[in-house]
This record gives C-alpha cells, sequence and structure tokens, in this order.
C-alpha cells in the first residue's frame, strides 16, 4: 500500500466547512500516510485552518475558487452555473486524472447531477445509484439506491444489484454477497410488477452473487442481507428512519438511566459497554455514501458528519479506489448482458411452431 | 362507559391461536368489565379453553365453524371460499350489527380482501388503510397506510389523511393532528408528482388538522407528527424498518450489557428503567392496526402478538367504537369535498377573458 493516492475535497460543503474537512483530512492522513489532497476552495479561509494540522504540510495542494455550491441549491441551477464551484472542480480534478476520488459533504442533489454531468455514467449503467453501509447486528450491510432515483424500472434495480454486490465484494470482503430486494414481503406475489420483473431477472441471472429474493424491513437491522437493493425513495426513508429510530431508542435510554440514583449507578458501571455499542450505531463511523455507476469515484459525507466522520467517508473513498470496483462491476455486467442475450437467442421461436403458438408466447412475454 | 360492546374475534386467526386470543379477550375483559365476545372457530378447541378463564363465563357465546383461512391463503381465495371461515364470519357479525368491533390475527391480505368486500368502503373513501400507532420518544403517533395499498394516487394520500386526522384525534385525544407526508426531504420540490399533487390539496384543504407538508424518515422516531401519510409499500417498510432497528439495538444492548462482570452488575442496577424501555418498545403495547375506510370496525392484530398484545388490539377496538371514528371522518370528508367544488366553482374562467388567458390557465393547470 505505499502507492500515493490522491483525494479531492471540497473544502466548501456541509453544515460546518471548512474546518471539519480539513480537520478530516488531517485524521485521514494520519490513518494512511500514502494519503495526498487537492482541497477546492477559498484559500482565505482554507490555508488558516492548514497551519493548525502540520500533518498536511506537505500532501496538499490548495486550489482557490471564489464559487460555492449552496446547500438549498436546485441540481438544475448547480448545473448551469457550478462547474466551477469547489463541488465541481473537485469532481472535475477525477475526470481529468488529477485525483482518484473526490470526498464531498453538503447539497447531494447538486453532487449527484454534477458527478453524472461531468463523469458519465458506466457503459452498461441507466442511472447512478447512491450506496452506503448500514451497521447491522452481525456487522455492515450495503443499501442502494438512497435517495438518487426517487422512481426506478426493473432494469435500475438489476443494476443496482451487480454494482451493490461489486461493493460488497469491494467493502465487505464476501465472495458471494447475500443479495435482496426490499419488499413489503419475502412472497413472489408481492410487490410491484417492477419489483416482480427485477427479481425475476436476477434469479436467472449468472453473477457472482447469492441471490435470495425478497427481504423485508425488518431484516435490515439482523444483517440476513450483504446488498438490499430498492428504489431511490424507498431506500432514503428507510435508511432515515433506521437512524431515526436508533437515535429515538438512544435518548430514552438516556432518559431512562438518568430516571434513579439506582439506574445511573448501572449505568455507571455499564458505561464502558454502553459506549461500544454507541459507536457502533454512530452514524459518523458508517460515514461515506458512493456514488455507484460513474466513470469516476465520488463519496458523499454526511453533510453534519463529525471530523472523525469525514475521515470515514475518506477512508471509503481509499478502498474503493485500490480495489478496482470499477473493475468489477464492468465484468458482471458485460456476463450479465451477454447471458441476456444467449437466453433470447435461444428463446427465439422455431420455425416448426404454428401461429397460435408463437402469439401464445408473446403474450407471455409482454406480461 | 356502562353500555355494552361486543367484539367478534377470530379464534383461528394469528401464530397460537386459538390460545391467545381466548387468553387476550379474558385479559380485555379484566380491563373493560363492559366487554361482551363474539367468538368464531373450531368449538372443540374453543369451549375447553374457555374453562380456563371464569372471567369469561357470561360474557362469550362462541359459533362454531371448521373453516378457517390458512396464512398462506391468497386474497383471492379468501375471497371465493373465505366468507363463512371464522374471519369471514366475524366480521359479518359487524356488518350486521351483532358486534361493534372485529378483532382478527393472521393473514393480513386476507382480512383486507374480505373486510372491504363484506363492509364496503365508506361514499368518498376510493381504498380503505391500514393505520397503526407507532412508539415515538415523545408517545405514539398514527402511520398510515401500512400494506393494504401497494400504489396510491394524490386522492389515496388525501383520503389517508383526513382518516389518519381522525384517528388521532379519536386515539391521541389531540383536537387539531400535527399531519405530514413522508418524503425524500421537506422541500416542496422533492419526492414523486403523487406526493407533491397530493401536497398541494391538503395544503388548501380546510379540515382539522395542522397539515405540516413533507416530512422525512428520520423525523417518524421523534414523534414530530401526529399523522404520517405514505403509500402502502412504503408506510410497510418504514414501519418495519423501525421494528427492526429496535429490535437490533435490543440484541446489541443486551449482548453489550453481557460483555463483562462491570457491565452485568450496571445492568442489574439499571433493570427496572430498562424494562420500562423495553416496555415503550414492545409493539405488543401497540398492538392493534385499523382498517380505516370501511363501513364497519375491524382491528387486526400482530399474527406473533402475546395474549397481552392481543388484549391490547381489543383496546384498540373499544377506543374506536366508542368514539364515532366513522362520524369524524364522514363529516371531514364531506367539508374537503363540498370545498373542493367550491374552488372549482370560483376557478372557473368569467367570460370576460380571451382566449389567450384560458389557453395560459389551461396549461398552469396540467402542470
Amino acid at each position: 500500500m505505499t502507492r500515493e493516492l490522491i483525494i479531492s475535497l471540497d473544502a466548501m460543503g456541509g453544515d460546518h466547512a471548512p474546518d471539519i474537512v480539513i480537520e478530516g483530512a488531517s485524521i485521514a492522513r494520519e490513518r494512511s500516510p500514502n494519503l495526498e489532497f487537492l482541497i477546492f476552495g477559498d484559500e482565505t479561509r482554507i490555508v488558516p485552518l492548514l497551519t493548525r494540522y502540520p500533518i498536511l504540510k506537505n500532501c496538499v495542494e490548495v486550489c482557490h475558487t471564489d464559487k460555492v455550491i449552496s446547500a438549498d441549491e436546485k441540481p438544475s441551477q448547480a448545473l448551469r452555473r457550478g462547474r466551477d464551484s469547489s463541488m465541481g472542480q473537485s469532481i472535475q480534478a477525477v475526470k481529468d486524472g488529477k485525483a482518484n476520488a473526490a470526498v464531498l459533504a453538503g447539497n447531494t442533489g447538486a453532487q449527484m447531477a454534477l458527478a453524472k454531468f461531468i463523469l458519465r455514467t458506466m457503459p452498461g449503467i441507466d442511472r447512478p445509484a447512491l450506496a452506503t453501509l448500514i451497521p447491522t447486528s452481525r456487522g455492515e450491510s450495503v443499501m442502494l439506491d438512497l435517495g438518487a432515483n426517487v422512481e426506478c424500472d426493473e432494469n435500475n434495480l438489476v443494476q443496482f444489484a451487480i454494482m451493490g454486490a461489486a461493493f460488497a465484494r469491494t467493502v465487505l470482503g464476501v465472495s458471494k454477497p447475500r443479495v435482496a430486494i426490499l419488499n413489503v414481503g419475502v412472497e413472489e406475489l408481492k410487490g410491484s410488477d417492477v419489483i416482480k420483473e427485477a427479481d425475476r431477472m436476477l434469479r436467472e441471472a449468472n453473477i457472482p452473487m447469492d441471490y435470495r429474493g425478497f427481504t423485508e424491513g425488518h431484516g435490515l437491522g439482523g444483517g440476513e442481507m450483504d446488498v438490499v437493493v430498492t428504489d431511490g425513495f424507498t431506500g432514503n426513508i428507510a435508511l432515515k428512519t433506521a437512524e431515526g429510530t436508533a437515535k429515538m431508542i438512544a435518548n430514552l435510554l438516556k432518559r431512562s438511566l438518568n430516571e434513579s440514583a439506582m439506574s445511573k449507578i448501572g449505568a455507571l458501571f455499564a458505561s464502558s459497554s454502553l459506549q461500544s455499542l454507541k459507536d457502533h450505531l454512530d452514524p459518523n463511523n458508517h460515514n461515506g455514501a458512493v456514488f455507484m455507476g460513474l466513470n469516476g469515484l465520488v463519496i458523499k459525507s454526511h453533510g453534519g458528519a463529525t471530523a472523525s466522520g469525514f475521515a470515514s467517508a475518506i477512508g471509503v473513498a481509499i478502498d474503493m479506489a485500490q480495489n478496482d470496483l470499477a473493475g468489477k462491476i464492468t465484468r458482471d455486467l458485460t456476463n450479465f448482458n451477454s447471458a441476456a442475450e444467449d437466453a433470447s437467442v435461444t428463446e427465439k421461436v422455431p420455425e416448426s411452431l404454428n401461429d397460435d403458438t408463437v402469439v401464445e408466447m408473446n403474450i407471455k412475454e409482454q406480461k
């Protein structure tokens, strides 16, 4: 791991920019001494901050720009005027081969729009997806899409499954990840037509994954699957519901443990165990969502992440850059598509069949 | 509260039927001495159980039927052959005015199909919805739809909002419930067209609710809203994700507290506080989902509920029956629809306007 890795950073994105970004970079550099940074943003604010972190002295290049994408800017506005912003330029650095990956906080819609516009989607991918790791009682699972696409068709979902499986093989280190589609029940007859068709396509596909059919919301926290596939609307709501529920329970637990002298003593005795549980559930420790399916790596950090959380997102970028995520996806997509082509050839109607049979087969295919 | 209330029960539904159903009835009767029961199912199994609960001696009528809807029966099968099953007959008892409400466990799809077929939807409601109470850090919120309708249009969502608000006024005792639609962001430009249109309609509606626009998954656990409206697909997944997350954290907490001698001592001191937290989060204590929008009350219990959980579902039936839920919904729907009619009258184009103006207005309406 001696090869240098260059990460481009938008210093101006997120709730506590640029402080958190620079501090996060220093933490990441402590963990991975082969890191270098291209930092885009207002140099009058960045340079004074850099002096606080001597570890960053010889591994940072600051690229000044006044232009910043604000948190409430619409994706269409970001596209019109955002290419020379700190966000746009940090993505452009990946496109130009100057950086191995970009790590950005802040306005997700603008990030998605600019990343898609500048990097373009990989061949065979119709729409990129936002994927992240979620904590489970067994460790972590990959979930996607988390909000990049509000409405998805069956091909999108199949592509998400292929990309999610590649993510899991890269980051979780499982050779045949268990993959499932999120649904309202595990029976094949449940759910929308889009979901049922995606399920059928994945059952027949020959890709390095252990496809398990449908999974329900109950199973997310249990870590029954390595990869959970869903449309961006449902994924966004499921992820935020899980985070909100965890926060609610943490608050109720804190309140309960402050209720009486007895419970306060109990909390004191159990404090180190409770802290390790808190750490496992802290979104900062699972920070770093990946825009999958682009010709280049862009990692999104939570807008409200801590410096340590931002460093986790940089860690995801390192994993992805060093483990050839893009190569895995391209190979699996090629296999999937060539298998689908083979199948369509063998499904062609033999000449000996009469018209009635052909009509019947057409009807079946249209279903 | 001296008026008698008659609840019909499907003794054969749920994972632990009929035992849990009969024991649950006995617990409910202890809590509400004015209760009477019509119990449908296999009398050779029900009657011996009844002898264990003397409290049920003079308030139960057993109606024998051999026919049972199994857990894996499809809604269409249930409709074809389920009307004289224990499930069908307990709903029919509500239709015939013999019972104030039916409480059923087991096969949700079959319940929905039979309830809708036997009771029919209320005037003005296109589709019934399944609503339930969810625990929050402030108390409870109402959420609907939880799986009755996989795909919904804007009118469905508006009707769900009206029904959910009536539920909250009945059970939570708030006069102007805070109502919001679940979405991937709180800005008006986010989400699908269906959601945006439902949002617009509710903003303009004059009904007894404090309509707040969109809410995100994060807000569910915090209890920011009294009523959360969503389609059945998203609602089902959000609810199960919340339950699954709560279970995951409970397991992790248990494991953490068993980690060391110190943490075990801590758990012992804090045990009563931890127990009250566990009780608040136990789905059995929030059991009882309501099929809203039917001409009659049908309450669904979790299939895996405990006897105490089944008694909670009966408690919801009592609340609903005594507080004129149906009347509230009918009044609000009538007000909403007449206001919409008034608005469409005033929106008619005055004759003095020229064609260009008319074209422009049409375009705006189509957006």
